[in-house]
């Protein structure tokens, strides 16, 4: 049913939802091929007082909301989280990011996604995945 | 070595990190006994553009935060996440949040954290753990 | 509704699953105040030729059973895991195992449940969280 | 450094440790390339006394070895895990398995690998990741 899917609205409803308009997210990719988004660095982002290094959660956020981007672009619809993990691979000290999501597994009642992010030289920061209900 | 520890500096520290002040948060507790922090609402955290649902990244943030000041106020400095699972038990509207940190297990190479995050009536919303690498 | 449960029937169907016959679990432990577990050494839990320590996947199945064996002493009935995390705590070379169950959150359609590990002399090997779907 | 890896070392080492042996684990791959193993069933691995479904705690042993397995063919020795997660994707009435395992990033100190575990028809069954201590 993909190509019933609404990939421009997908993309709208991804790009104007406050925490993603606070982020600066742009969905870069949406279709039945992929999804990558990009987010520009803020001063924010930082998770020390001395600014070393980017916060965990906002890489956590990443992951999640790039996961379930995949599956909007797989099943046409967003879906709640039930839980996510996320792994950190590289400290960074502040910049901007590029992350892509896959539908791992499409299930009746539980889809489960995963993410990359990345730099943008290519080096993995973090990757994850999470559980998501399929529910009515 | 608790006695050691200077936790008005650990809570300074908390507070001023850039992405913490965006958030708006305080520690209300953070000693030998235990750690607790609170967040306002702010209409950023929202997921959608209809605005329903707090944003999955803001409590998997929350998460990770609270478990590293826990382990800030048991060792005497915040660690660097390696991975972190959160949990989502509770769709919300847009609520403030009280969260609580716990350290699981403090080893010598991997220290273990929890974190409860409530609104403020007292439901949990979402909870989980991470693993903390405690290297030099 | 917790006094409808038939708590010696949920430890006997606990005891007589296949693969926990095999382990040699014994359930000590299944009422309204929680559950508990106790499963003895067996050499087939070496995760090594030189047989050092202990596989993960014992401590992850541990973890799962009494995970589950909480929301059973619960609810009424165990559920099917959706997912599942275990962190390993402590490397140990060969021990009887005593094990705790909690519900952490009996959603309607999710169940999140978590479990800790012990040693016979009490210290720590591993502690865990699941979800579990509540479907009918 | 792989040219220097033992590759049918570390296939020993796997097929022969205890708890490999029990489950009738073999080594179909294990080189530059990639790892993969298969499982027979065993009786064992049912989780109700009235057998229906596999247990998720055999599944979660396999994404736990498979994923170390990934690892030992990437830097020539398997690791302890830190903590795992494992999904499961469909329940099962009993069937052998195939897994491969691969590393998503052979960090200095953390090495994250992950794995899928099908049946034989190439469904999946379950997929999962564990963080890894490359520690000495």
């Amino acid at each position: 049913m993909s190509d019933a899917i609404d990939y421009a609205e997908i993309i709208r409803d991804y790009e104007e939802t406050p925490f993603h308009i606070w982020m600066g997210l742009k969905v870069t990719r949406a279709d039945a091929g992929g999804v990558e988004v990009t987010i520009p660095w803020r001063d924010e982002f930082y998770a020390q007082k001395r600014r070393v290094y980017m916060h965990g959660g906002v890489l956590a956020s990443v992951v999640d909301l790039v996961a379930d981007l995949a599956i909007a672009a797989k099943i046409g619809r967003a879906l709640p989280t039930i839980d996510l993990r996320t792994d950190y691979h590289r400290a960074n000290p502040g910049t901007a990011m590029r992350a892509t999501g896959d539908v791992i597994k499409a299930g009746r009642t539980i889809v489960t996604a995963e993410a990359h992010v990345f730099d943008m030289a290519g080096n993995l920061l973090a990757s994850g995945r999470g559980a998501y209900l399929n529910a009515r």
